[in-house]
């Protein structure tokens, strides 16, 4: 680098002619500088829309990567250095970390209403709530994320303990039972979770997003606690402006069983689940492509594969495979089959017929699943032909337990994982859409003043509403105009206005204006409360009707 | 370390005779070993309270922190490494991250409940919430926090941004504001901040902790907010049952003027600061002990700033003070005495006399603040003599958005920060002592089986009871015993059962009993969920009176 920035004119020096010398290269100079800043940002975005492109073209990307890098180091030829091309935008201290943002008042609302939405579902089903540290023994998350484990946060090594952020909220939750010696709960744990991923943040994907997860751990019977987590992920789904949804649903020894039969050596069986899971956003040919020419697979093998899991259906579908010939020879594959057909009777009792899927192209990502597996898609927001991909997703995992445990005991476990931020985003941007403002408030009442040299009487009356529980406030300038205060209540939809003056003092009252019509009462200073109650008792029944 | 350890006898060796002699030797040397552990863990102790004293001995500390050394080496030479020190007592991967603690479903009872506490009370203040990503670009929080940020988290750098932990919420707020070009907000935000401290975690300190802050941010008349935030404090702590407390304020601009006449050099006033705002915690005698050896203080001036952080009254001791001889000269230490004398008096309408206290030696640790400061601390709950220390705190901060604003435009702030897992620590302990159990399921009813074979039924009904927005569960195994699904109803505080067995379903109803008196009526099935919500009610509205 410094052997090419040396060729460079000084553009700094002291004596006058090289100063005009440099002058009059400056423009011209200039003007080559802002033509490289804006090929280098050109260059920028067509790479990430390579990045975009699943699977990824390695070899166009790595071409065009070489091009970026050759227009960034003409950048540095011409004297500027490369750092400057952020600085043209925006100071560099003024962001939030790649992959994460800021939430406002509007959309705390909005988050704050799904969450509770979704927790009342929780509760409906009789869990309860545990919260476990943001960071873990980073010894505790490794081994457990297969693939996925690169997109894993670590702490800086700053003495001490070694330390990762978490990755889910199911393997704190494993470790948590272990660490407890609880063999039986029901939980539900509402927090952020954090993947070094690159997520396309428009569609509500981010490094840093809230997970909504729902566990039955104990040992029951067969496929009762798998009915009750589809049940709950369908009455989250329902109650929210979502549009239609599919749960769909596999099985763990299925997928080993049918690897068995096709003759995927047992050391692949987890990679090659990675790549029959891309099926649900890659074609067939391209999962096979990474099957045989990425991972080694035999292409035969690979075809019998095909076969199977481009197959989705309902009980029939699992009737047909129960006689299929290949399938039949497999213990594991027939103890799938099984499971999947019990679980769909009990869909069926819990109401749910129309909403499972026996999809076999389902594996999921995850390493420690065991049993059962799910996962939840909307279809009915398809936008520009692309699905909006899972919103949910989860399955049994009757192992990680075990594996904390000094003597290996094992909790069986299942549970599902609401994908909150896609569903944050999606009815973000229908409320936008509908331009719908929320309000982002709860003042009851707003304390005004009509004239001068009264903070005081303000202040006074707020600290009587507030003894009552009453939501107020008054402005925190000592002599505002009427008028301010006013347009402050209808713009921040402040239901009503206690104002007082000279006046009202003298006569030990209040006058009590409704914002919405701008009527006026007089209200007796010591009934003021009472009568507020009243009203705003009666204005919430108006707003929920 | 190698060459110690090689003059160890090899203890696993292959020919008889070596296994022999060291299975002659192990008894004793077993003997040696644990003796040695117990030693340790008996240093460790020492050292532990140690350095618990405030202000720690240093030379004593080192002292005892070698002989500790000493008798690790000397384990080392016995052969087993250091390692199994720990797991002496348990395997290594189950237990959470130094500092930090699960909370299980009663702990989390209580802090919901003290939250929404909290929260209710900002609400009523009008205030809005936000949330910021729980890591923040390194450079954001450089810089921010005095002594303080080495206590500062860093994740490690696996390519892209620097980031670390936020380490209060504050100064992300800040950067919020700036970055938002907001400059009129009044906002809370409850969330987790990091701390690399070495906390002790019985008195409810943590290295994550929630903090429960309350911001107002804009160009206001003197003093409005910085009472208000005071009255926030107090309706807090107030309704919380943690007995009495008092608020102490002080003034940044008076301890510099006070600095200032005192004679300390300009470029020492942070770090002097640090030095009085001990003094809660330790005598007078060692922190001047600090300001003189330590910082290189000289003892005249020390004695002088000694006659004034010792002091604290009420309204006469800041007249007292206007009329001092030292202070009259000072431009900001008068600034600061006005500011407090206008503070006071907007506490007294606000009815916070008898809670609010001018105290000198105030100071908080933080850089960032530049007017008003505040603490408050709990009076009532002392034991062993020892206070229970801060419970909030804060103060104005009005250059901070402007180190974020690229232009440097300021929006001046001032909030405070509830310390809420002391209270959560304080109210557990309390309740522990009550021996209160808190129900940590919100379930209605329990669906039973009077008989075998039943489970579709019950399967059938929880639908039914789940579709009308009741809380109901039932047992996951297949052919749960009548008792024990009635027990279990008795143990989770369950008010309501309903039980189906062959001759309800022959005559369409339910047994509806109530857990408490185990009276029993019969339902008909299509009434149920009518019939059991209004005994909800009644039973949510005897429960609360």
């Amino acid at each position: 680098m410094l052997s090419i920035r040396e060729d460079v004119p000084i553009l700094c020096s002291g004596n006058g002619e090289s100063v005009i010398r440099v002058n009059g290269n400056s423009a011209s100079h200039e003007m080559d500088r802002l033509k490289l800043i804006n090929e280098i940002k050109e260059q920028r975005d067509v790479i990430r829309k390579l990045q975009d492109i699943t699977p990824p073209n390695i070899e166009i990307l790595k071409k065009e990567m070489d091009k970026l890098k050759e227009l960034k180091s003409k950048l540095c030829r011409t004297s500027a250095p490369v750092d400057d091309l952020d600085n043209e935008q925006v100071k560099l201290t003024l962001k939030t970390p790649k992959g994460t943002r800021d939430y406002g008042p509007e959309p705390m609302v909005l988050r704050k209403n799904v969450l509770e939405q979704i927790t009342s579902i929780f509760k409906r089903h009789g869990a309860q709530t545990i919260d476990t540290p943001v960071f873990e023994l980073r010894e505790v998350l490794n081994g457990k994320y297969g693939e996925d484990s690169k997109l894993i946060y670590d702490l800086a090594d700053q003495g001490g303990e070694l330390l990762s952020l978490r990755y889910d909220l199911t393997v704190p939750f494993a470790r948590y039972l272990a660490m407890n010696k609880i063999s039986n709960i029901k939980r539900y744990q509402v927090a952020k979770v954090y993947r070094r991923d690159n997520p396309v943040m428009s569609k509500g994907r981010y490094r840093e997003f809230y997970q909504c997860d729902f566990d039955i751990a104990g040992k029951y019977d067969p496929m009762i606690p798998e009915a009750e987590c589809v049940r709950v992920v369908s009455e989250i789904l329902t109650s929210l402006p979502m549009g239609d949804y599919v749960i769909k649903l596999n099985h763990r020894s299925l997928l080993d069983g049918l690897f068995e039969s096709c003759g995927v050596p047992a050391k692949q069986f987890r990679t090659i689940c990675s790549s029959v899971d891309k099926l649900d956003k890659w074609e067939w040919q391209d999962v096979r492509y990474e099957m045989t020419q990425e991972k080694g697979l035999s292409e035969d093998i690979a075809d019998k594969i095909g076969v199977y899991v481009q197959q989705h259906g309902h009980k029939d579908l699992v009737e047909k495979f129960m006689q299929d010939d290949l399938l039949k020879v497999s213990k594991p594959a027939m103890e799938g089959l099984a499971a999947i057909k019990l679980l769909l009777s009990y869909c069926d009792i819990y109401e749910l017929t129309d909403r499972v899927i026996f999809d076999l192209s389902l594996a999921r990502g995850l390493d420690y699943y065991t049993g059962i597996i799910y996962e939840a898609v909307l279809t009915g927001d398809r936008r520009k032909g692309e699905s909006v991909g899972s919103v949910a997703g989860g399955g049994r995992y009757d192992n990680l337990v075990g594996m904390f445990d000094p003597r290996q005991r094992n909790v069986p476990c299942v549970g599902i994982s609401i994908g909150v931020e896609r569903i944050f985003s999606l009815i973000e941007s229908k409320l936008a859409a509908e331009k719908t403002k929320l309000r982002t408030t709860e003042v009851q009442v707003y304390v005004a003043s009509a004239q001068k040299d009264l903070l005081e009487e303000r202040m006074r009356l707020c600290s009587y509403l507030w003894k009552n529980g009453i939501n107020a406030e008054h402005s925190y300038k000592k002599n505002p105009k009427l008028l301010g205060q006013l347009q402050y209540c209808e713009d921040n939809g402040i239901p009503w206005v206690a104002i007082v003056g000279e006046s009202e003092i003298a006569k030990n009252i209040v006058r009590l204006r409704e914002v919405s019509t701008r009527k006026e009462e007089e209200v007796d200073r010591n009934r003021l409360c009472e009568v507020l109650k009243e009203k705003i008792q009666s204005t919430t029944s108006i707003l929920q009707s």
